[in-house]
């Protein structure tokens, strides 16, 4: 039986960091601030929101909402961004995304400075990434997924680190933090060839295609640790939630795996007040 | 016996190509040209600029050298580097690196607007190679690569490529165009455990590391493409120049390889021509 690699122990430990960081720079006169742009109000985002905002105030941060109506025209929401990103009170800024269809949202997102985007929405915050200039800030659930490899003291230098999808969200930024950390990184896909035995290779197996329970018992191997980044709808138990990975299958074989629910999704707003923390800091010279 | 894949064969078929591209510009009024910005005599920069500017007239593009005194201040060449970048005339840019130490690159290098970025220098253009956006130029050398796999008909999709080596200027920016053509891509390095068994896995293997002869028979199996990027002094031939590869002891192992000189290194000037003619179309709308 693997051991569960559980999200909230990963959020529960940054939480209690991010708080004697917050409390130095309250000490210097700065509340770090999160800005959340939404428009409309779709659950998920919503959902999302209160996680987020319940984070920051565990941690004594502040978080101000800025909502928008879902029927809002290109220019006011430019406007809109262009001064909640302008605010001196506003350290990080989260964009819900996709904005609605009307919107041009790449136009949108570069309306945000690299140094306020802690979720990297930019191309300033992708080129950061894939150079790896650690002033830039990587999506907050690849990172989610290198804090849980941290908080379980999980080898990664020299060791082989398998990514199973190439998003721009998830699989790209993961792989260049995974070289980062001098891990031998493979991105595989749907045109993999023998992708079972690809990624059977792996020493770390992270799964980010957003196929409910693809990986099943032949991807994997003893000795393995399983990230499931996935968060699909449970095919076999309506209204529940999923990874890409075939839970049931796939424990029993390998060492340490991730659940979902309660895996690297418990743990993407801790990153993103820890990039709030840290663009705080970075923007007051601290 | 490996088939030797030579990067004069390339260069000429693309040549050719950029000749009709270049009469079809001349037709509407337009000579692609290529601005080489460069500080000093370095003996280096000197020999590419003559295999760049023959290339260039080969093809019948314009090609410009400004050449700055070593001792330039940075205030006088940033002036400088805006001035032929704000040129119309110009439609692609290259500028010799690394600068003198005295000169801040990285702010220099931010003044070149990426659709003029034809050998990959700003974070801009890093950026777009990253996502995969095809109006973004990639660094010469990685996309010699590419051009030697679709000249010869080497199938990428689905296939191992091994990047040995993780540069901006080679590995990483190699890596993302792999992937871009669905290619299986892992990154290995210095960190890498068993490195040797890690490359046999390759269906292609790409050596760009920059260590002479690294790459010996235990790195390589029978039907393997290799790709050899590295160009450096001969250990064994005082004055001449040797791969990343173990010619010798590897040739005789794979299907098929790039020999050096004479592989990829025969290709970047035509790609830097390529992306001149395409940056000249881009900006012209046609």
């Amino acid at each position: 039986m693997a051991e569960k690699l559980m999200g909230k122990d990963v959020a529960a430990a940054m939480k209690e960091n991010l708080k004697a960081q917050v409390t130095e720079a309250k000490e210097k006169g700065f509340v770090p601030k999160l800005a959340i742009i939404r428009v409309g109000a779709r659950p998920d985002d919503l959902y999302y929101e209160g996680g987020a905002k319940k984070t920051c105030e565990s941690i004594g941060m502040d978080c101000q909402v800025f909502e928008y109506p879902e029927n809002i025209e290109q220019e006011s929401f430019e406007q809109a961004v262009k001064e909640v990103n302008a605010r001196a009170d506003v350290n990080g800024i989260l964009m819900f995304s996709p904005l609605p269809k009307h919107l041009k949202e790449s136009k949108i997102r570069e309306l945000i400075s690299p140094d306020k985007d802690v979720d990297s929405l930019t191309l300033g915050s992708a080129a950061k990434v894939f150079v790896g200039d650690k002033t830039g800030f990587a999506p907050c659930t690849p990172q989610a997924v290198m804090e849980i490899l941290h908080h379980f003291s999980i080898p990664v230098q020299g060791r082989k680190a398998v990514v199973l999808g190439r998003s721009l969200v998830v699989g790209k930024p993961l792989a260049m933090l995974l070289l980062g950390e001098n891990a031998t990184v493979t991105v595989c896909h749907s045109k993999t060839q023998d992708l079972p035995g690809v990624c059977r290779e792996a020493d770390i197996l992270i799964a980010a295609v957003g196929r409910a329970k693809m990986v099943k018992a032949d991807y994997v191997k003893a000795g393995q640790v399983v990230i499931d980044v996935g968060i699909n709808e449970d095919p076999d138990n309506p209204g529940k939630y999923c990874g890409d990975v075939n839970f049931a299958a796939v424990e029993p074989i390998v060492d340490k795996i991730t659940p979902v629910p309660g895996g690297v999704g418990s743990v993407t707003t801790a990153v993103l007040c820890k990039h709030t923390v840290m663009a705080c800091k970075m923007q007051n010279g601290f």
